[in-house]
Order: structure tokens, then sequence, then C-alpha cells
């Protein structure tokens, strides 16, 4: 899900907007969904809610902070005490981060509780949210997922399934969800699988997931992914799968594997760390340059610099240090101090680099600001040469799916060709791997132009879906308006 | 409102569930708000929440705790700017204190967005509630409040006036309401006028209010009564009074001159601590008795029992001390402490009452629990004879119009005779004030029994309206069943 | 105790500034410390904390709030746990609300742990600071009773009893203390018994309390007062009555009687709210005048008012409203609001002062701005006249003996005669009690001049003891200076 | 410096307990410090302190919790403001983490205030604790970082310096201190030089921190290290040099280059990341095993992995992921929960290992458990060899200067013997770096037996100086024993 705020300029990274989890059928099902969320926290560090179901009532925490902040003790565990539970993690965002907006989002229907967790983004939300509150519904968020638990409650059809297939029809985007009623878990995949979802298995109780890490932390296995355009319902009988929507070729986002994943899950059938190395391998074999040392940008540029150096018989040194103590807080009390900048987050081994001809690799560039930082801070170390190369091709284009991307003129390579930004990044050479050398990484023989493997829009412009709301020229900003601003 | 959670059923004492301010049109709205909210302090201890616009946005800020406590800042007052705004508070309970249910409650429609603070209680909430989420609506709260929420946002006529009135048309019960829209603010009173509503007016702004000493404490002048089932809409261009229901005799509840409505206030034209004082005065009339002292118990029992002594000229002596500390928290740690009761809250000037013979005033018995405490310390203290005067007749049906009574079974002259009271009690003599001799207090010749002057249901069981929830046997518990338990 | 700060000059209102709790030898000594000092909450609102001792470890917990927002849960109340427990409560500052300020202190000496609740003021303790600091001590507080502590430990005497003697020995000032060991629960008050200090009883366990009403809180039986001089020592084998010092009367401060000590508190066998009404019977006797009602000032004028009324037999009304939400947080929002003043803690029933001749009852004036207010609002409410009546004579002196009253620039009788103070105030007539009315209130025939019964040093300047620090020009803030703000 | 509390035996773990800061004469003091201590967080996230002076004032914060939690804020930096400020950093406890022991620690001293922050640990605290406390010291924390207060306090010398020095002079272990007064900066180091401290400048203002990574984030530049046996005086009119002890020849711990310091930190002129990278390749040159791939155990395992593999040109693998939200707050809701163990804090990339032979590197081993735990999930994942291969020698003895060592009953290579430890972690083959090699590595030619650079005394149970508490047999738990629990 998104909220109905602009992405946060200042940052200079894509940021994944959610991960999502669910047990049925455990005893402890609140506890697994903790753990589950604490290994897709890297999914969204902003907040993290999680909804069960004790047999009579349901129950809900939602928090902001990360799950190790709220969800570890055994009061709250307790509290929310359940064999079902489904649980949500979401990232930062400073704006609009109102309790309201924390998932698993819930509704009293006439047949009883529901609630939901998603993970992507719907590209008509805003649309079908105006038409609803035309006709008397009562939006209690910003965030786009509660359109669909309306598309529910307002659905003529008797069962729940049938109601929550009418809403999934009506919907467009990308989509991974995880519904909780007071009898079942229910899964679903929009019909690209754009957002990965997998199922696991734990002592017999069925688990659904955003990635394999969330299975690997409490021991369950791994049964297959949710495929796209999936329903699977989850009922103490069992397993049931329907596939109600005309079938399509699968289309997941490419950005799993060069970013967002973690890199031991495994997604889509192949590990997020092999793909990044050889993502840098291929790279390596494309932009060879003779140089003393390559060094990756910490930590997400480390498998691809792993894989360069092996290519390149280029010895490693991971000579950039990162400060894991930053992450939630950021310090910069004064305006003098703002001006350290990336010094905060990253910091170099001089006696590594003095003198060196670096390689150094990071997995993307957003807007160029990390970047420019980095490098400036290895010529200050006395490197002698840096050449910088990229593991991805240049982002042109903005998500729509649930990546929080800048706005265009706020991507570097939408806006510079590419000595622009090689000038304006000031290292000696600059490439970035080619879109057929991406595919090649992993594992295809090329891009299948008619029909992409995966989608990779933000490379090339080649957006899956209609863009209802950005076509019909809806804004989140016309809604919020009405909407009370809150300290909560 | 009322919530729909059970009465809390600990406590010895009748409680108005709300407070509602609202401002147009002064650049200090959210400050006057807060004052105004403070001086209703005594209406709702639990909760307090203001709602202001400030031409663009709505901003609310709703929080658990005193006014004091979360809307004293110049921080939280200046975030909460706008020049206009409306405020609630809310009682202490401890079930369903969740944010959701803390007023002014919000609702974006098509047109813009509309809040409200509702003081009262429906008495067909939770049918029209079932209906709705029947056909798709879905609740945020568990408030009854929220079904004028819905009911406006669902209406299908056009203009918001149109559509308040729709929603009014369709409830039964007690409301006092002050509602916000981006243009105007909007009193109403129900058909019977039971819960109180003034209109003021400072350096030409408008202001609407529970009662007058909101207005006081701001200096602003009161100008009328809402009138019963009127409905008042201030904008720019000034007020505009509507009458759109059949016209009805008010039926105001007696009760907030008894007990609820602080003596500094006027409520429809007549002073509070007077009426008091004359029901201590019709008290003295109707049970003279010979004695050393008249004690009220503090500090609800103090005017009667001032009207008491004056008319009886036995001397009047405060020797019941009350701990004004106790409030919020109640210090009761362990099972060995909880048994010290009442002492926490209330202690005997020895001195004053050794040997005495007392009469002992207060205004209302619920359970008789406090009574019972109170006539133990003071034989504890010597009092040689205890003789109980209540200024007001037995209570002996419940409230549904948002007073939070307890169930009849522990209405105590509900279920014991006069000598039993006498005897649970152990005082010497006990004696109620009469159902006329309180309509004689109140300036009346005697109670109209075809048209009663007030609603006096709680000694008399004479509803004033019909209750649709009641009679249908729908009732909170299997709704809140569905919403999950939080502890936001 | 009295904190190195100055007085905190915006307020009306002397303040005691502390009050003081202990038990031995029960089981649920902690929970009545806590009860204990919630009795006495009203000699201190700032801060509380207990010392308790398990037979094996001390355990401490300090806070800064109400006895009931921090020492009413189980969980406080477990984990202090122990058969012997100090308390303390202290008034509310702005400044110097440190931790480190709140008490019991305490101090690890050689022969086990030591510590102390102190209420009153030493009058050479920044004399005797500055001598220990230049000698090698460290003090960890900016507070008058760490000196006691410090004088304990650092004495070369052998047994704790004799060390205990040997720090008193050395202090000056008014002083009620109780201290706790690992075997003993001590009580001492100083050589006039300026402040008070009461031994009682229950089940067997010795308390001793500041004053009677947190005896009657729990049940106990109130004992005797600890005698002027007397050092009071519990264990075990039973209690122990020292007198190490010369013997000199009794000079308790008579402002106990006047305003601090709660009205049902019996000191020094006297209960403090026959006081009260003896002071207003006397005033009424010396400055009777016509008029239609007797008001008081709530809340503390009441009784006075009460005696007054029935001695000019002047009809009592309470038609001045006090708010009791304030206390602790003043709503003050922006500056507009803050010209609204009194008006946020009291108001006027209009129908009861319009046109009548009110006499209006106070027990003291210090700066005057409450009276100025109030009568302004009498005014403005309609009031004829407005004759003033204060059932103490008016304050001229500071206190340097735990009372933290104004500068002596800020006194209003100080800096005003009689006509001046009464234009000031704007009523009609102002009459203060005279000393005589005030010592034939208290029973006394008059006072002795050469040893008055009690100290009255605010009105007459008569200092019963040395003022070391004052007379040698050591102040407070020349030793804060060198201590650490800090915002814990 | 330590508390006096017993080593939190579950963690596998050593643990440094400090890391201190100290400007002098920048307007930006307190926030250089901020972040000087951010830098520094890795030596320890209990609880983070800052004392400054404002040329009137001293201010201090002292709060637990990491450093961007608590002084990341203006408002924070702004109060502590001054031109002059300290820091200090300390580990995670869970005993005694109580306000009190948070550093700097402050004194009032009859010339001024006096503040201290402090790395290391005293090995006479206890002793020289136990005589002041006989002769009438107060302690207000269980630090042994207060002796030196109270030290200091207490001489009988006359100007502050050599009242620091006769302080000095009297304690033994290991120290680097930084010292505040109102008008210096003071930095010291014990004799041995056994924890670090740097001096460097920024903008002509002098600096002193515990590692040069706090010189890097704040731009500052190395100006050299403190010499052992070494006090710096820092004043207005510039830089003093004493060395007012006896000269010995330097023996800094090894551990900072072993583990504690971080890979970017010169310590005593070598980088610590080249050391780490060095023991990896003298463990290899000492340890060669066919294998197919060397993997370390992140994050501190990763540079000796890194030099693993280059020497023995085995590629290096990152197949163990390490969660970095872990940290503060550990998820282990229940019981069944806490059994999944390491699995929260690292996975294994499962395509990387399976049916590989694997060297695993670890810096070092503690208890055993972690290694245990990471064994057993890399045979999980289908490993078939593991060679555990570690980067120091075997941990034999505790270590009482500052690094919070199990107790030798819980070290793993204190009780059981080479195949002993093998058979318990379970992996194929294991091998330490030899002692010689940690030399060799360090740039030694061979350790010199009789005046080693370093100490070492984990490894070899040589320990550098007396160890007077541990002779004597004090111990911390019999002064705790009179210390009041709080939880502040």
């Amino acid at each position: 899900m998104i909220s109905l705020q602009n992405s946060r300029d200042g940052l200079d990274r894509l940021r994944e907007e959610c991960g999502i989890f669910g047990v049925f059928d455990n005893s402890d099902a609140v506890a697994l969904t903790a753990l589950g969320m604490h290994a897709l926290q890297h999914r969204g560090q902003e907040a993290a809610g999680i909804l069960s179901y004790d047999g009579t009532h349901f129950k809900t925490e939602r928090r902001i902070g990360l799950v190790g902040d709220h969800f570890s003790d055994e009061n709250t565990i307790n509290e929310l005490s359940g064999n079902m539970a489904i649980g949500h993690v979401r990232y930062s965002t400073t704006g609009e981060t109102a309790l309201r907006n924390i998932q698993p989002m819930f509704a009293e229907l006439n047949n009883g509780g529901f609630g939901i967790s998603h993970n992507g983004n719907l590209t008509n939300a805003l649309t079908l949210r105006r038409k609803m509150i035309e006709s008397g519904s009562i939006f209690q968020s910003t965030s786009d997922s509660e359109v669909i638990l309306h598309l529910v409650s307002r659905s003529s059809r008797r069962r729940l399934i049938e109601r929550f297939i009418d809403a999934l029809s009506q919907i467009e985007g990308a989509y991974s969800l995880i519904a909780l009623t007071n009898k079942k878990l229910i899964g679903a995949r929009d019909p690209l699988g754009i957002r990965p979802l997998v199922l696991g298995k734990l002592d017999g109780a069925f688990i659904l997931a955003s990635e394999t890490c969330a299975l690997d932390i409490i021991g369950a296995d791994y049964v297959r992914d949710i495929e796209n355009g999936e329903i699977i319902i989850i009922t103490k009988t069992g397993l049931e799968s329907l596939k109600p929507f005309q079938t399509q070729s699968a289309r997941p986002c490419i950005f799993e594997y060069i970013y967002f994943a973690r890199p031991d899950s495994i997604v889509g059938g192949k590990t997020v760390y092999e793909m990044r190395k050889n993502m840098g391998v291929q790279l390596a074999r494309e932009s060879a340059h003779d140089a003393d040392i390559v060094v990756p940008v910490p930590d997400s540029g480390i498998p691809a610099a792993l894989g360069f150096s092996q290519e390149s018989v280029i010895p490693l040194e991971l000579s950039i240090v990162r400060n894991h103590y930053v992450g939630r807080t950021f310090i910069e009390p004064t305006q003098k101090i703002r001006q350290l900048g990336v010094k905060l987050k990253h910091s170099v081994i001089q006696s590594q680099v003095a003198g060196k001809r670096v390689i150094l690799v990071d997995d993307s560039i957003v807007r160029g600001t990390t970047c420019v930082k980095i490098v400036k801070i290895l010529r200050e170390a006395g490197a002698r040469e840096v050449h910088l190369r990229v593991s991805s091709p240049p982002i042109i284009y903005p998500d729509f799916y649930g990546i929080d991307t800048p706005d265009q003129s706020n991507l570097l390579a939408a806006n510079y060709d590419l000595e622009d930004m090689r000038r304006f990044i000031n290292c000696d050479t600059l490439i970035f791997l080619s879109l057929k050398g991406l595919y090649l990484a992993m594992g295809c023989e090329e891009r299948n132009v008619h029909k992409p493997q995966f989608t990779d829009h933000c490379f090339t412009g080649d957006y899956p879906t209609s863009l209802t709301d950005r076509a019909s020229g809806v804004n989140a900003e016309q809604i919020s308006l009405h909407f009370p601003k809150t300290d909560e």
C-alpha cells in the first residue's frame, strides 16, 4: 500500500512500502507473526501491526516503530492471543504516519470481522475512493488499501469469498494480500504477480509471507510461491486455490532482485543473493577496467561487488564502513552539522584506498546524492581513481506499484545523460549494467519484448497495467485536503 | 454519546457521558475551545478531542486524559490552528477507551469534511448500525455517535444541511450536537431538548456549549438556549434557525439540575446552584428532624445541605472532608488495602460529630455504597444519630439518554423498600425528597402528568422516546464481538 | 526541605514544602506508605518518593508527579517490597524539580544504608554545605536535606544513633525527620517543634506521619505527637525516646492551623477545622459589618466563613465555584488567553450575588492577586458591596522554615498600608484578624510575648532560631551555579 | 567504567564498557559531542550522557538508550549549550542501568564543578570506595568511576590539576579519562595506556576521543594518540602535557584490534581493519584446509575472512546474513520461540552452502554458543564440511580492565580442550590463531615475553597491573547490597 502523501524527497533510496505475513491454526500464531514481521523488517520500518482472532474476538495492535520495539514482549504477544493472525510492516514516512494508516486494516462486515494486510499499490484507488465516498462510504484512512475493505463491504454477493473476488475484480495495480476472517486465512496475488507472496508450512499450520526469509526465521518449510492471479483459501479443512480471473503471464517486479528482497530469500525460485552476484559478474563483463581494488557501497552493493571482484579478479576490499546505528534517527542537530552529510552513515578506511584505483560498486542510482558523497570521501582519503559501476540500468521512470520513487524530476538518470551524470558524481568513469545484461544475470536469454519476463518499468517506462488514477488526473493531494491532520 | 460497553459496575455515581463546545470565526478558536472544554470537564474526564479548520485543512487531536493534560500547551493549540473549532469531553471508562471512540468524529464527504461532537445517547443506534453495515458501511468505532456520520454520508440529498436533517430525522433518543464543516458551525438539539445546549457570543463570534459555565470562563455573553428540536446554522453571513421537525413540548433531563450541571451554570433559565438549594429547602420541609448539625456529603451534597440548614435552622458543618487528589487514579495496591475503601476519598472531622445527632445530606442514592461507608465513618467518629436525607427521589429505572447508570439490579431503590434501604445504610432515619417536592423546588406547581415539564424517567420509568434497540433486543455485546480489541 | 531555587514568584499562595511518613514492621509497609503519602498530598504535589527495606536490600522509587499517578499500581508497590518504608511528598516547582532532589534521600554508610525524609528547612544548610564540600564531600542534590546525610556520614561517632544525634546537634532551623536503617525507624523533631510529626500504631506496627489524617486513611490509631526536641527510635524490641538536647518550650508554626494542615487533622491536640472556624468567629467579632451574605474564597476560606456566618448570623452562600481540574496543569495557551486569569480557577454564581452586600472571607493574603480577581468577578456579577475579611493577620515577613513565601517585595502587606491594600484590592472595606484575635481563636488568653506559644514570624518578624545562612550572606544562587542543570 | 553488577551471563560476546569524547572551545561543542558519541556507539549502547559548560552553568543530560534516540534533536542540543562539552556512551546491561550510573559523572568542588567520562575499569575501586565511605564520603552510584571524583574532592592539594594527579596516583587499573571544569578540558590515560584515547583538532578546537572514527565523523584532524601515563590539559591558552608518574612501556589492550575498535579507526598508529585482515591472512597460513568457500560470521568476522580468502585463494561468500534490526530489542516472546535461537540474528543462504566444504571464520570464541548455532544452520542448509577458523587465540582468562567477560566457568576455552571444543561446536576441524601469529599480524616479530607489546591477559593470564580488589576479596555484591534498587 502507499499513502496519499508525496514521496519524501530527501532520501536517496527506493523504498518498498510493505511486508506481510499470516498464520493459520497455530497456538503461537501471534508470536510467529511477530517473528515473521521481524524478518520482513527491511520491507518497512515505519510502523507495524498485527490482527489476531482468538475464536471469539478479533484483537489488534498497531504501532509506529520497529517490530522489535513493540511486538517483542510477552505482554503484547499474550494480549494479542489467538490461533490465527496476520501482520504488516510499512515504511518510514514523515507526513502521514498516522495510526489510522497502519495495517492490518479491519472492517466489521455483517457476517463478521474482516482484516487485510496489503503489499503493493493500486493504480485506480483514488478513482474508486471518490466514487464510494460519493455514494456514502466513510473512509478512515488515507491509504489505498482501505478501498479493498470498502469494495468487499459493499459487494452485493453473499459469501465472503465471492465478495472478496468481486472486490479484486475492480482493482488495478499491484497487490499481494493476506486477509483474515474468523474462519479463514486468505492469500491473493495480483494477475501479474508484481509483488511476491509465498506459502509455507510449520507443524501442519499454513503460513503466508512476502518472502521466504520469514519462513526461515521460524523454521517453517517453503511450500511454493502463490501464483500470479491466484487466491488461496486456508481453512480448518485445508487449502483451496482459485483462479477467478483471466490467466496472464506472470511479470514480477525485477527490483525485488536488485534491491528490495533480503539476500537470503528465494523469490520466484531464484536466490536473491545469487542474482545480485550475477549482476556483478555481468557488470564486470560489460565494464572491465584496470584497478587495484573493488569496493562496494555497503550494505546493498556488497553481493554485486563480490561478483564483480570474482569475475574481474580484482581484489575486494570493504573500505567503506557503514554506521548501523543510524537507521531510524539521523543526527542533524544544527545547520552546520547538517553539512557534514553522509559521514554520519559512511566512513572510509583511508589506508585501504590511499593511492589506489578504486572500482566502486553500487546496486542502483536514484538521485545520485549518495554516490556524490561517497566519491568525495574516497577522493579525500586519497583514492587515485574512482570508477563507479552500477549493477542495474539507469532509473528513468517512477514506480506506481508500491515502490517509493522520487518525482521524475529528482531521478538523476531521467534528467542527465551518462557523461553529465559522471561529471555530477565526479567519478572517473561510470557504467551501468545494460538491460540485456540484467536479464542475462536473471538467467534469461534476453528480455522478451512482447511479453517481458519481469516488470522493469523504472528502466523502460513499460508499465504492465493501466494507470487509471494517473490518466484521470486524480491525485492524493485533492483528497487528503479534506482529511484532518493529526498528531496521533 | 455512550460506548457499546456495559456500565462500569464498580462506581456509585451517575455519570454524564459528555460535554460539547464549538466556536465560529475567532482567531483564538482552538484556545477558546480548550478553555470551554476545561470548564465542561465535570461532564467527562476520560478523554478529550478538538477538531479545527484552518481554511484549508481540518486538523484533529484526540487524547485520553484531562483537557488540562493535553490541550494546555501552546504547541498543541498552535498546531490545531484555525478560526473554527469544535471540542468534546467524555467520561472515564475502562473497557472501550480506545482512541477510535474519542470525539469529535469526522467523515470526509464528497463535498468536504464533516465533524461532530455529540452529547446524549441514541436509542436506535444499534439498529441503524446493523442495517448500514449490512448495506456496505464500515464503522470505525463502537460509538453510537458514528451512526450520525454515516446517515449524513449516505443521505441522497444534495446540500449538507438537507443531509444533516435527513440524518436527524432517522435517529431517536437524546442528542445535543455541534457539527463543523469547512464553512459552517451547526448546533442541534433533539425534539425534547433532553441534553442542554446554549448559544453565546464573544467579540462577534458565535459559540455553542453544553453549559453557560463554558461561556463564563472565556468571558462570552450568554445569548439563549438552543430550543428543543432546533437546528442553528452559523456561517459568515450570520445565524439561521431551523425547526424541521414536528413541534413538541420541551422535556429536559431533570438530572442536570440534581447532579450533572455545574452549580454556576444557568440551564433552561434556572441557576443550578439555586435549584439544588431549593431541593434542600424543600427536603427540610418534608423531612424535618431534631438534630445538632447538618452535614453534606461533599462536594455534590453541599448546596442542598445549605438549603436544608437554612430552612431547618440547624447549623451546617462541613464535617466530612473529601480528598481531591483522588479523581483519576485510585490507590488500591493490594487486596488488604482495597478493604480500606471510602477512606481514600472521605474522612470525618471527629471532634465535630462526636456525640452529635447528624443530619447527613446527599443529592442522590445510586447503589448506596457511598452512603453505607459514610454512615459507618460517622458512627466510628462517635455520631449519636445519623439521619440521612436525600435531595431527590429514589432512582428506580436506568437511563438510556447519556447517563451511565448501573444495571437495574444494582440500583438500591429498585431492589429495596425504604426500610430495607435504611437498614442497609444503617442510618437512624432515611427520607428522600418527594417527586412533587422536586417539581416544587424546580419552580413548578406540580408535575404535569400528561406533559411532564422534565424527563424524570429514572424516578418514574416514564421514558420520553421510543427505545427501539431495547425493544428489538439488539445489544452492544453482539456487535462489539466483531470488533478488534486494541490497546491504543 | 526547600530547594536551592528562588520561590516561584508567580503564585499567590504560601506553600508547605513537604509531607513525610514511615512504617515499621508491617507486611504492607509500602502500600501503607503510599496511602499515607496520598493523605498528605496537600503538603506537596510536585514529587513523591518511597524508600523501603526488604530485609536484604533497600529499594527506592522517586517520581515527579502525584502519589496516585506513580504509587497506586500493584507493580510499583510489589517491587518496593519490605516490612519497613518511609515516604515523602514535595511541592510543585518548575526550576529544580530534578529527580536528584526528590526524597527520601539515601546514603550508603559503612555500617549499612541510611535514608531520610525531611519536612522543614534548615537555616544553616548552605553554610554547612560549603564547609563540607571544602573538605571533600560530594553533594548529589541542591536540597538542604542532604546536609543531614553528610553530617551523619562524616560523624566520628560509632553507633548510628550517636552519629544521627551528632548531625542534629549541628543543624539549625525546622525539621521533622523520619529516617530508615536496615534495623530501625527513627523520628525526630527540631527543638522548637516547628513542623508537625505524630506517632501512630496499626496492628502493633508503629507509624510516623506529618499529620493525623495520614493515620486516619489507613485506620491507624493516633498515639501522640512527637515532642519538640525528641528523637524516637523504633526497633523490633519496641520504642525508645531520647531528648539529647537542652529542653525548650515548643513553638509550632501557627500557619499549620491557618492554612497548611488538612482540616480533619489534629495538630498539637487541636482539630484544625475548629481552629479555622474559631478564627472566623473571632474575625466576625472584630469586624462585624452589615451585609446580605457571607461568601468564602474556596476551598481554604470555607471553615472561617462558616464561623463568621454563624457568629454574625449572616447567611453563608457558596457563591464562588472553584474548578478542581485546574491543579497541576494550568491552561494558558496564548497571551490573549492568559489575560482571562482567575476565571480558570474561580467563577461566580451570578444570581446569588447580584445586588447583594457581600462579606468575602479568605484565610490569608499573600500577594493579593487572587483577591483582586475575585473582587473583580464579584463586582462584574453585580455585587453591591464587597467587604473583605481575612482570618489571619497581615503577612509581612518571609518564612525560612519550609514555607515557600515570595520575596518580601511581593508580599502585599509588607509594602502597603491597610487603606492602600483596600484600594489595590478594590473592596469596600478590608479587615484582617488581629494577632491577639488569632491567639484567642487558638485557645490562648493572649500571645506570651516572652515565650510565644507559636512561631508567628510571618506576622511579627520574631524568628525563633538563628538564621545563619542569611546572616552570613550565603545564598543558594552562588552554590547552584556550579551544579549542572538537567532535564531529568 | 564497569558497574558493580555481575556480567550478564546470557550473551556470547565480549563487550567494551565505554566510549568517551570531549571538545574544548567550539560553538557547536554539544552537537559535535553528540556526533562523536554516535561514531563511538559500538563501544556502548546502553546509555549516553553529555556534560557541557556554557560559561556560567554546567548542564547535563543522561539517558538510557542510543545517542541517536536522545541526542539528535535540536532541543536537547540547544538546552545543553556551551563551548565545552564531554560525552560518554556505555554498554547495555539489565541490572544496574540506573540513571545514577550514567556518565559523565559530576561533582561540585569548592572551587567549581568537575565532571568526568571514564573508559576502562579500576582494579582497586571497591577497596578505595570502602575506605572513603568509612571516613564519611557518600557515593551516589555503584560505578567504579565515581571513586575518581571522590579522590579529587578529598585531595588536600589546592589546585585542581594537583588534586587530579593526586587522585590518579591512588587508582590502579585501566583508565582513559576526559574531564571538564569551567576552564579546562583534561585528558588522561593510565600508565600502561590500556584503553585508547586520541587527540584531534577541528577549526582550532581541541578534541579528545576514544577512537579516530569519532574525529572522522566531524571532519576533525587526527593529531596524535595520548600517550600512556600522559595527562593533557587544554585551556584557552593552549595545550599542556604532563607525565607525573614513573615512565613505563605502553601495553595497550590487544582486544581493541581483534574486536572492539571500529574497523576504520586508527589505534596506536595501526588501521584496525588491516590488523584484522592480517589476522585472517596469518590464520590462513597457520590453518590451511581444502574447501570450496570462505564464509565469515557477520559482521565482525568479515575482515579476517577476507584476509583468509585472499591468502588461501578460496573464494569468499557472504552466505550468512545478519538481521541488523535485532540489536536493542530481542524478540523472545514465549519459551517455544526462545528455542528458535540464533535464527533471529543469523540466517543462511542455502544455495550458497549446499554441498560445499565451508571454512567459517570468526574473530573470537567466548562461550561458543553462537558458533554452535551457526554451524548447525550451515549443516541444516546442506554444508558438506564446516571448518571453523578463529582469528585470535583461545580466551582463557577474564578481563578486569573494562571488558565485560563472562565468569571463567563460562569461557569455552577455559573449560574444554581443543578437541572437546570441536565436538561441542560440531565442526569438522577447529583452529585458533596462535599467540605468535597474533603478534605477527600486529606487525611484531614476536611477543616480547619480558615486556609484552600489548596486554593479552585474556589469552595468557598475564595481567599487567595489580588486582587489589580481587586479591583482598572485596566484591561488588557486598557493597551493592546496601544500595537501593531503583526503577529509574
